[in-house]
């Protein structure tokens, strides 16, 4: 450390994760919530979060908090903003990173999701959280929502296996309104990025519906070739 | 500040601002450096930046740093990236938050320019920089590509008028690329966010070309209305 660097003040700086998980029984994006464990607000809701240690990277701070939460690693996740207010914080000046990360429900596990107290809660009926928290939250939302539309990260929230009906389900969970059928399933399916499958979901009708698979090889291809997703049902 | 927070090790947070400046004239979008004033690396080239104070929050103190540099205030910037690798820096541990901002170089004070030997250079030919500031101009300059297509955000670019053909020069100097004349013209005045003037620019041809100038409550009236600006020539 050099000499001009010493006399400098220095702050706490932590990452705070906005994780997004769908459930695609009941249709509902949700949070994974903690009730924070220490003083002040303890008890209260909060995002998870942690303190960015001396040899870790804020990416790295961020995976190591989602992977005490749910076990997961190779994880989407993003960076979302950095907020500093010197009074955003009662406990004193905190400086964090919020980042937002896609992870489909079943793949918790689901002890270390006990162990931690975390809750899911739907995106539509939030709890009042600590601090600023909901600002966190609502940023971290509209940039999933602009997401989705111009990226294929939809599918980070999906089974492996889905049909264009749970596949639709989810944009509107995500936009929060109803989406054209026919339209939406023209325009995911000119872009050739999903196979059909030979197997068919039976439970939602008698008929059943075909189950798709999203191919990510082809979206690498296209993208390689000057390609753009575009899913802008809005 | 309470007991658990006191035991955190803490770190140093700096902003760093990517300053994009057009040159009308050349036709070339710029960037403003300076030289960096301390050790290490005393006298690269540089991003002007700071380090963020106590009592300041993170975009107060961006706009400290731009300030400083320029004797400007009331300037278009955004938060761009928290950067975070424990060896970003090789002073010592600094977690830097990047910035964008975009102004017109012909507001900068020059004298202030002078005394902070700030110099613009060609975004096209930048000189190597110090620590990893190439990529946050590399970061920065992805944001605004795809910010100009969404917001109408270029016009701060701009003088107040403005012809079409340097309207358009702005866009091919921001992508890099030749644009489509009829198409680009087509798209930018179907939004109807551009008043024509009486007047006329006459010092680049004979028979002159009439001045524009962006209407920015009409934007902000059609934007109430769910109008999204788009001025997608890529």
């Amino acid at each position: 450390m050099t000499r001009f660097y010493e006399s400098i003040e220095r702050h706490l700086v932590a990452v705070d994760c906005v994780i997004f998980g769908y459930d695609i029984i009941d249709k509902n994006l949700k949070l994974l919530l903690i009730k924070r464990r220490f003083e002040p607000l303890k008890g209260g809701w909060s995002l998870p979060g942690g303190f960015v240690n001396d040899d870790e990277s804020i990416k790295e701070a961020a995976g190591r908090v989602l992977k005490q939460l749910t076990g997961l690693e190779q994880v989407y996740m993003e960076q979302s903003y950095a907020w500093g207010e010197p009074g955003r914080d009662i406990g004193g000046r905190v400086i964090t990173i919020s980042h937002f990360a896609l992870i489909k429900i079943q793949d918790i596990d689901p002890v270390m999701q006990e162990a931690s107290a975390a809750h899911w809660r739907n995106i539509t009926r939030l709890p009042d959280m600590v601090l600023d928290h909901s600002n966190l939250v609502g940023r971290a939302l509209k940039e999933l929502k602009e997401r989705v539309k111009v990226k294929p990260v939809g599918f980070e929230l999906l089974p492996e296996k889905f049909t264009l009906v749970q596949l639709q389900d989810l944009y509107e969970a995500i936009y929060m309104k109803n989406v054209d059928k026919r339209n939406f399933r023209k325009k995911i399916l000119s872009m050739n990025l999903l196979e059909k499958m030979d197997e068919k979901e039976k439970e939602t009708s008698k008929k059943g519906a075909y189950y798709y698979k999203f191919l990510p090889e082809k979206y690498e291809e296209f993208r390689r070739q000057g390609f753009y997703f575009n899913l802008d049902v809005n």
